[in-house]
C-alpha cells in the first residue's frame, strides 16, 4: 500500500485550509517568537559563557522543540517557499552543525553540560531528540533540497549506531521516550540506506527483553511506563506514558510495513483495539491521567481531571494513519478523524497562537482551585491556552500536523485508490490529478473526481447511520467499493447525534454527548446562560444548525432544561423545578476561545 | 437552656443503646490495645533512654489521643464502674502526673525533645493537647471523683495563663488548632472557676485579631485555614480545616450560652446555615478537601475523593447541639441528626474495632489506584477501616461520642422540656423520670412519659413529611409544643425518601440517594451483582424493607435498571439495553463492613 504524500495535495479553503493557512500566517511565526524569547535558539548556540550571563541554562529536550518546528516549517514550505522563514531556519541549522562533535554527537545539553554522561541516562531524551532532528532534516530536506541538517543527523546516528547496536557500550539499550525509531523507518525509506532500517529494528526488538532498561528505570514507574512490559509483538495494551506509546507503536506499525511482519500487524490492531474501545475520550483524548501522563485502566476516563495530552491524540492520529497503510479499515479512519477534528486541534487557539498541554472534557471554574484557606491547590488541567510552555512539545507538534494533514487522505496499491478522509483540495501525483471538492465536516456532501484507477474504496465515516453515492457499490471493511468510475458523490448524511458511553465508564452515567459528523461538541458557560452544570440534554430533543465560520462548524442548538434551585441543599426531586431550555453547543476543538468560561462535553441526559 | 447531661439517661438496647454496648465490649479495649501497642501510653512516662532503645519518637499531639480514650472511658464508666479499665486510665494519669514539670507542664514530646522550643510553635497543637486533657480529666473526676488528673491540668492552665494572657510572651497568640477554648468552658462549669473562662474568652477573642498569628503561618495555608480571616463575630461562613473550625464554633456557642452574647449567637448561626446549606454532605460529612482537611467552597462536595473527616461530622453534632441549647430550632437537630446516623459512626465498623478517618461517598474499586504503570498514585481516601492510624484522633473521638450521645436528648427552660432527639431509654434527675420508648430511628413510633413538665416540646424532624401525635400541639420553629400533658406518643411516619441535591453541586447532576428517616443509604457491590456504577433508580420506585439486626435499621430494596454495554465505547443511548433491576440499598453508616466492595450513595435517577 503507497501513501499519497501530503505534499502532493494544495488543500483550498474550507476546514483544513483555512486551518493550514492559520497555521501559516500566525503559528510559525508565534511559536518561533516564544521559543526565541525562551533562549532556545540561543542554546543552539552552546555557548555557556552566554548562558551564564544571561542567566539560563538549556533543557535537555530544547533540540526536540527546535526540530518540530524545522519540520513543520518545512510541511508549510512544500506548498509555497519563504525565503525570510528558512533563512531564520537556515541559521538554525547553521548553530547545531556548527557545534556537533567531531565524533557526530550533538545536544544543546550535553555538549555543555554532564559532558561524561552522555548516552548513560535512560530518562534524558537524548534519543529522542535526535529522532526529531531526523524527521525535520527529511522534511527540511524534501522541501528546499537543502541538505545541511541531514548530514548532521546521518553522522549523529553512525555515531548511535555505533555505541548503541554494535558495541552496546551505553548505560541504556532502548531509548526512555521513544520517537528515534519512526525517526529512522522515515530516513530509511527517504534515503533507501538499510542501515537506518537496522537500527531502527535493534531499538524496536529489544524493548522489554533486556534488564538493563527493565530494572532500575524511574523511582516512581514501573516497566509498563515506558511500555518495557513486554517485548513488542506480546503487547496487548496501551501502557504507561501515552506519548512514548503512541511512538513506539508508529513505528512498530511502520516496520510490520517494510517486513510484513503479520505478528507485528496484529499486535498493533490487538493495542489499538484495547485503546478504542476501552482507553480513549470521545475526542479521541488518551492518557486520562497527569501521573506519568499516562494510560491507567480500562474505562478509566475522568473529565474534568483528563490529561490528555494534545501530543498523545496528535500522535494516536498518526498511528491510526500508519495501520491505515496497513490495511484499510472503517476503525483506524474513525479514531483518526475523532482525533483530528477534537482533542488534537482543541490545543491550539482559533486564532493559532496559544495553545493547550491538556484537553480536559469538563472545566468547573466554580469549584476548582478556589479553595480560600490554602495556598496548595488541588491539581487540575489549566483552563485558558498558553503562548508557550516549560514542556513546549505540543505547540510544534501542532504545527507539523496541520501542514501535513493531507497524509491521511489516500492510499494506492495496483490500480486501487483508497480515500480514507474528506477534505477539499486538488492532489497532482506522477500526471494524475484527484480532486475533492466538500465542505466536510461542517457538511457530509463529497464530490470526487479520481481518473485512471480501476477501484477506488471510499471510507464510510463509522458515525454515518445512512449516505447515498452517485454510483453503485460493495461494502467493505467500512469502505464502499466501486469499480470503474472516476467521477463520484456522496453524501453523508450528517445531523447532530446523541452519544452515551459504555455503562462501564462510570464518570457518564446518565450522561450524553452531542457530535455531528465526526465533531464532538460542549457548552460553554459563555454561550448559556447561568450554570451550565445544572442543564440537561432532553434525548427528544430537535437541533438546530447555524453555519459558523469562526468555529468552521455550525453551531447547534438543542432542546434541554435547566434545573432550579429550590434553596435547600438536599430537596425532593420534585421540588426541583425544570425549566425548558434551548441549548447552546459549539464544537469541542473551540473551547476556551472567548474567554474563561466553564465547559462541558458530558451533559446529564433526560 | 438548661442541658439534661448524658449520664442522667440509660439508653436501652435499640440503636444507642446497642452502639454504646459495642462500645463498651469492644472498642474501649480495641483501641487501648492499638494505643499500647504503638507506644503512646509508653510515651507518658517520658523516658527518653527507653524511646531510643525501643526506637520510637512521640508525637505532638499523642497526649490528646490519651485523653480522649480516658474521656470516653469515663463517659461508659457513668453506666457503670470498671476496675479493670479504670485501673489502666489510672496509670495513664499517675504517668503524666509523674512528669508535669515544676512549672506546671506537661506535653510527652516537648518535655523530652526541643525543650526550648515550647510555647513557640503555633502549629504543634500544645494547645489542642490540654484542651483534651482538661475534657478528660473534667470527665474522669465526675465519673469516679478520682481528681488527680484534674490536678493536673489546673496547675499547666495556670502556667498557660501566665504565659499567654498575662505575659504575653509566647510565640502565638492563639492555638493553631482550637479545642482548649471549649474545655476551658467545660472546666468553669465543673468548677465555677472565673479564670478559665476568662482564658476561654481570651483565647477566642484574640482570634483574627493580631498580627502574630495571622502573619507567617503555615506556608501552605491562608488565614482562613484556621479560622484567623476575622474577628469571630465577622465570620461568616465555615472556613479551613473542619476540625479546627468545629472546635471553634462550639466554644463560641458556648461562650455565648455563658454570656448571652446575641452577637456571638448570630455568628454562630449564620456559620451553621452556610455549612447546612452549602458546605454539607448529605451523610453530614464536612470538609471537602484532603488539602488542609479543609472547607473548600460553597457546593463542593466531590463525592469519591471527599475528605470528610469522622471527627469533623462528630463536632459538627457537637455544635449543633450546642446550639440547640441556645435557641431550639428545627435545623439544628436536623443536621446533629445528620451527623449521628450517618458520617460520623461510619468511622467505626460494626464490630466496633476498626475506624475509617476519612468517609467517602463513593468506593470505585476499578479505577483507583489500579493504573500499572506509575509507582506514584492518585488519592483517594482508603477503602477499608484501620485499627489505629499514625494520626488516630478519630477512634477516641467516636468512643466519646457514642458513650456520651444521650447528650442530644433533653434540654430544659422554666417548666418547659424539649425533647431534641430520639432513643430508647429511661432518663433520672432530680427526682424526676423520662422515658422514650422507641425503635427509632428502625421506626418512627415513640412513647414519652414526662410528668412534671407544664410545656413539652418535641422536634419534628425535617425529614418527616406527616406525623400524629396523642395530643394536640402548636408547632414552633420546627417543635411540636404541648401543653398540660405527660404521656404523649408520636408516630414519625418514615418511609425511604428519594433526595437530590441543589443543581449547584455539580457532582451529583442526574443523581439522587436514598433515606429512610436520618439515616442515609448506599449502594454496596457485595449485595448488588455486576457493576454498581452500571445501575440506576427509578423516580417511580417501590420501595421494601427488611429489618436487619446487623445493621440496627432496614434494608432496603428498590426499583431500579442495569444498563448493559453494547461492547461499544461510545454509542447511541439506543444501544444501551436497560433490565429492570431490584436495588439493595444499606445504611451509609454501615458501609464497606462486608468485605472491600464498591460503594455509591448518589445513583442515576431516571
Amino acid at each position: 500500500m503507497r501513501q499519497i504524500p501530503f505534499y502532493a495535495t494544495h488543500l483550498e479553503g474550507s476546514f483544513w485550509g483555512d486551518m493550514q493557512r492559520i497555521s501559516r500566517e500566525v503559528t510559525l511565526d508565534a511559536i518561533y517568537d516564544r521559543f526565541a524569547e525562551t533562549h532556545r535558539f540561543a542554546a543552539l548556540k552552546c555557548d555557556r559563557e552566554m548562558q551564564e550571563r544571561e542567566g539560563w541554562k538549556p533543557h535537555i529536550f530544547w533540540d526536540s522543540d527546535v526540530a518540530k518546528w524545522i519540520e513543520g516549517l518545512a510541511f508549510a514550505l512544500e506548498r509555497g517557499r519563504d525565503a525570510r522563514l528558512e533563512a531564520k531556519a537556515d541559521e538554525l541549522i547553521d548553530d547545531m552543525c556548527k557545534n556537533q562533535l567531531e565524533n557526530g554527537y550533538y545536544n544543546c545539553f550535553y555538549n555543555l553540560y554532564k559532558t561524561d554522561q552522555r548516552f548513560t541516562t535512560r530518562h534524558e531524551h537524548e534519543l529522542y531528540c535526535l529522532g526529531h532532528l531526523i524527521e525535520a532534516a527529511v522534511a527540511y530536506y524534501h522541501a528546499t533540497g537543502k541538505d545541511k541538517l541531514m548530514g548532521l543527523v546521518e553522522k549523529y546516528i553512525d555515531l548511535v549506531d555505533r555505541i548503541f547496536r554494535v558495541e552496546q557500550s551505553a548505560g541504556f539499550v532502548t531509548p526512555g521516550h521513544e520517537e528515534i525509531e519512526l525517526a529512522l523507518i522515515k530516513l530509511y525509506r527517504a534515503t533507501g540506506k538499510e542501515k537506518y532500517l537496522t537500527l531502527a529494528k535493534f531499538f524496536l526488538e529489544s524493548r522489554g527483553r533486556n534488564d538493563l532498561d527493565i530494572k532500575g528505570y524511574y523511582d516512581w514507574g514501573n516497566s509498563p511506563y515506558a511500555q518495557d512490559h513486554a517485548p513488542i509483538r506480546e503487547q496487548t495494551t496501551a501502557e504507561g506514558h501515552s506519548v512514548r506509546a503512541m511512538y513506539l507503536y508508529i513505528a512498530m506499525a511502520d516496520l510490520a510495513l517494510e517486513t510484513g511482519d503479520e505478528a507485528l500487524y496484529k499486535a498493533c490492531d490487538t493495542i489499538l483495539h484495547n485503546v478504542a474501545e476501552k482507553r480513549m475520550y470521545v475526542t479521541g483524548g488518551i492518557g486520562s491521567s497527569h501521573i506519568g501522563e499516562a494510560f491507567t485502566v480500562d474505562y478509566d476516563l475522568q473529565n474534568e481531571r483528563a490529561y490528555t495530552e494534545t501530543c498523545a491524540t496528535l500522535a494516536l492520529a498518526l498511528f491510526c494513519q500508519r495501520m491505515t497503510r496497513l490495511k484499510p479499515c472503517g476503525l483506524y479512519g474513525d479514531v483518526a478523524e475523532l482525533c483530528m477534528y477534537n482533542g488534537s486541534i482543541s490545543g491550539v487557539s482559533i486564532s493559532g497562537d496559544s495553545f493547550f498541554y491538556e484537553n480536559p472534557l469538563s472545566i468547573d471554574l466554580a469549584n476548582r482551585d478556589k479553595n480560600p484557606s490554602t495556598k496548595q491547590k488541588d491539581r487540575f488541567p489549566i483552563t485558558q491556552r498558553l503562548k508557550v510552555f516549560g514542556c513546549s512539545c505540543c505547540p510544534p507538534n501542532i504545527l507539523r500536523f496541520v501542514n501535513s494533514i493531507a497524509d491521511f487522505l489516500y492510499t494506492e496499491e495496483g490500480d486501487s485508490l483508497y480515500v480514507h478522509h474528506f477534505m477539499n483540495g486538488t492532489t497532482t501525483l506522477e500526471g494524475k490529478t484527484l480532486r475533492q471538492t466538500t465542505g466536510y465536516p461542517a457538511d457530509g456532501k463529497v464530490q470526487l473526481s479520481a481518473p485512471g484507477y480501476g477501484r477506488i474504496f471510499v471510507r464510510v465515516p463509522g458515525w454515518c447511520d445512512s449516505f447515498t453515492a452517485s454510483a453503485p457499490y460493495t461494502l467493505q471493511d467500512g469502505y464502499a467499493c466501486f469499480e470503474g468510475v472516476s467521477e463520484l458523490s456522496f453524501d453523508f448524511h450528517m445531523a447532530p447525534r446523541i452519544l452515551v458511553a459504555d455503562p462501564a465508564v462510570h464518570e457518564n452515567a446518565g450522561r450524553a454527548c452531542i457530535a455531528y459528523g465526526p465533531a464532538v461538541y460542549c457548552l460553554e458557560g459563555v454561550d448559556n446562560e447561568g450554570d451550565i452544570f445544572s442543564l440537561a440534554l432532553r434525548r427528544d430533543s430537535e437541533f438546530s444548525l447555524t453555519p459558523s465560520d469562526y468555529f468552521r462548524l455550525p453551531v447547534i442548538t438543542a432542546d434541554g432544561i435547566a434545573r432550579r434551585s429550590c434553596g435547600k441543599l438536599y430537596c425532593r426531586p420534585e421540588d426541583i423545578e425544570s425549566l425548558p431550555r434551548k441549548l447552546t453547543f459549539i464544537p469541542y476543538y473551540g473551547m476556551e476561545n472567548r474567554g474563561e468560561t466553564d465547559m462541558m462535553v458530558w451533559i446529564p441526559l433526560i
